[in-house]
């Protein structure tokens, strides 16, 4: 598939307007390799090791949710300079998919949904409120583990989720005032949960996005690449 | 004392000069209460429930680390109306010292080090590093539990610690590159974890800051109320 | 009356997005008191002198033109810490209306335009013009006097008015342009009357204002609290 | 003299750093005419009126303290394009003295200081302090009357003046803590009056600052040229 | 004809709404001169040496392409004194249509098309692309000569042109992906030269945007005073 | 030699503090390659032919004037792409010297006065003045043909240069005041060349900046790559 097929392919999972303000120019093709395409990876982060597999695999391109080329630069040195040597070289094109995806039907909030087997889902400004029968250590499980909870998480029947770095004021107000009993997402500053009208539970980021690039290459057919940050709790 | 007399004794404790320019108009005396103190409570926080045994413990002055008047505002509603009926109404003063108090000279880093029993420390742009002779696990016990460990921490023999939310990648740089093993702090993003050039030990922004207003209690002779967020673990 | 519904009454009255671009956020529900309104009292500024007569009134609801939290704050400090520990104490609402209520139908211009029998009126971008067969010596006893006239009043047939702060030379150019022959404001500026197009006539800001907070007073059948500033005259 | 000649006498009289950085580029000679300077006339605003009685007057400089040409122009029309006119015709010279000769020794307060007959002069940030033996009735006669009162001003024997606009709040708050009784100034505003901390004293600008311009003209032999804004008074 | 009319027919010519934004303020009347308009100059640029030929020829008013007073100005001194003297004391109206006479019908780059040629133009963005069917040397031939070819100018037989400073990378790549084998225009810089996409010619500014004042004044029966700049060439 | 060790050398010879304040991230080691340097190339601008023959030349070291990564990027596609592919895949490092270099003593206009045999050399604020013996003919001989002279060049006994794009009203009326009778730069526009004070004598850009390269890369021992642009006259 030529490369410019490839592109409006992913334009149609995720529309490039979907995006937020301030993902300009850093969503699309972010490096450009060769023009045909026969082998695609995915994953979350492009990190050293996913790129290192990426090449391994003889992949074309690698589908990522977060652009290594966030702040706009002017040199290429240390970490960004071997990560660009190793696609580049190897012209391997680098696709990102970001809040467009986030947004997009069947993205990245729709996927936690499913894994958490929400129904009667209503949308959020981000996310959304779905009924939950799991209980916390179920949905502990289904995320991989290490959850925090914040306040006191008496019930989730009516959870809102909010997949990535969620936790604002403004959106805890809105699934509160919309019947939430508890918040999930990840990142949780000691400000926002001292002021959160409703219970939060915290899961990493990895857990709360990676579902949706899994599940986005079984459905494409693309190697999904796994790369979890190393996370451990001392009780 | 008079007010003004004890605002000379803070501010020797806590120069207002050591201040972040973030914290211009926000620290200091930010409710004025009445002008003669005898009564002294001290927090972390500004809480409700703070502020309410403030109240019934007589209080003519409430010293805390976070202004609950952040954000400029124009209008007094909901949950920052309560809190200033509840001050004004018993003429309580409110001082906040942030971070000048974290820089001070037996402040909050310097707490937290103490609390830490480091040695050897030698001062960073925020926060220090020290020779740490305690496991994990013993860091775990002393901040409360809960931790959460950031890639492989195979020792941490010098320790960089920042009291608050201090996971900024340029901070990381220069810890690494002055010789630190583990770095300790709250707030963990996942973008700066996966770029982060030595393990991290995330601990809460409660655990990490309240043990210097203690601390100041107990020499000052205040009445310390500690109020922790609810926060447990599902493994 | 529960509160939600007098503000939705207010906002009848004085449509919130009638406002000037400045006054958002500084319009509405400024201070915020108890939920059931019976007694309300209205004045043209929350002066400390208003806010203690209308805490001897029990008052529920305080309605003004001016707010007095008009510069964001981060600290209640001095006279601001004095009123609103008033206010907060005794649970008093304090509603603002304000450029919104000046463009108003039935509201400050109006108010001024009706008091000085105006007929024939045309809207300007700011106040109105209209036909006016008073002497200024009748205007200024309606106004309680002391007026002062810059340039050769020679006649005021066509009399432009903006109630409050309006001697703007693009305002004075279209009451020029529009025919007006005297323009009457207040809080004039040496550099405008040196180019102004047509004689001025300056009352007080208060003069011009006041009148229609008074009524509307008489028309909801609230306390009108009037408070003048001191002002006289040594020719 | 040379043109270049006379500005190096102005900027002694009138050294331009001191003025405020509002005034860059907007004082100095503001209209280049021709170079050889025998007959100077001097005003406090560039009128059109004022500039022909220069022409008239043969004058080859007009020094004012007003500049004329205060907003940027890209294009010279209506007002300001008869003025330029009159004085490129006419190859007069515009010099402007603004906040600059304010703060002079001898300048705009200084006059002021010396008409009111002030002694024991303290310098403010902006104008002075002094001793004031004149009641407001002569204090008016020597301003040539229309004064304004704001406020119950019982006594002024400390007297704070600042020729110009001068009405704010800093300023107000510094002269009452410098223990100044009452206030000098034109220019009021009603939020302004509505939270002084003394009484004030509302003159014309013209009536301050033209004095100045005046005792200058006599002390350089210049012809000063009187035009002062018609302004009455209905009580 | 009465200035007013004068300036209507102007604006049918060239609609002040075509104009960029940054022409805001800087086109239409800029010096305003006498209402009666019978004698018409016009030129590029409002030089001495023009407005000097225009005082000669008893000229009422002067249009031109660029306007002398750009930078927005709080003096008048030094050269631009001179030039306002000059139209000021003859009464001289100045009036410039700048970029909106660029976009109009019949403006700055219909008239250079039409004095190369061109046959089969389609718009740009600016400028447009025309069938060419001179050769280099006749293009410079018509042009004044001096033309500076950068890069390989195989052929021109489809020629971007774009009268002024309009060598832009945004315009190159929409001139050649549009089919254009070569560019026209002025004011080359090197690093725009590097990454060219296609051949270029470069004129002088003069001798691209002078054809369509001088064609204007055959039309309207004005007087075109020439001036271009001294250029010559060591090859 | 290591590459921190070429780096030290290239700041002893165009110290960074020297640059324009708008170089900030754009001058240094803006690629990163191999840390081991033997084969050092030289050129003004890394164009796609100058890193080809870096490439073939089996280099290290590439040393520009002009960074290829002057806009900051977020995504690496197009003709950027290809540059740094080259460059990473081959492990050449990319070091760039710009206004550091302009300014350096034996830099860009030092190398520039020598080649025009200027003598008597005095600094203005960017470039220099000194005093010329060559004809422009001799002039344009040495910087390779193809002047162009904007106004009336009578002689340039005293000759400013600045080497780049120098045109600069500021710059041309202080070399003007200091005794110049010509100007030499690049890339004249006509706004400027209109107003100058002084006649002007435009060469490209690269004549004037690459004789700096070359002379250090003989000094140096360095492969100089030259690659002007392709330009000619058409009279």
């Amino acid at each position: 598939m030529h490369v410019h097929a490839f592109i409006e392919e992913m334009e149609r999972l995720a529309p490039p307007d979907l995006a937020e303000d301030f993902d300009a120019g850093k969503i699309g093709l972010v490096v450009e390799g060769r023009t045909h395409i026969v082998r695609v990876c995915c994953a979350l982060d492009a990190t050293p090791s996913v790129v290192h597999k990426a090449v391994l695999a003889s992949a074309d391109m690698l589908v990522v949710h977060h652009t290594p080329l966030w702040t706009p630069l002017t040199a290429l040195t240390g970490r960004t300079a071997g990560l660009m040597r190793a696609l580049l070289s190897a012209q391997i094109n680098l696709y990102v998919m970001h809040t467009n995806f986030d947004r997009a039907k069947g993205g990245v909030n729709d996927a936690l949904a499913e894994l958490l087997s929400l129904t009667d889902i209503e949308s959020l400004t981000s996310g959304c409120i779905g009924t939950c029968t799991l209980s916390p250590a179920e949905i502990s499980r289904r995320l991989g583990g290490n959850l925090r909870l914040w306040g006191d998480v008496k019930k989730c029947s009516r959870l809102a989720i909010v997949a990535g770095s969620g936790f604002d004021p403004v959106l805890l107000d809105e699934a509160y005032r919309r019947g939430a009993d508890a918040f999930l997402s990840a990142e949780m500053k000691h400000s926002v949960a001292r002021s959160s009208p409703l219970p939060c539970i915290e899961a990493s980021h990895y857990s709360l996005e990676a579902p949706a690039m899994k599940l986005l290459s079984v459905r494409m057919d693309w190697l999904y690449i796994d790369d979890p940050p190393l996370l451990q709790i001392i009780p």
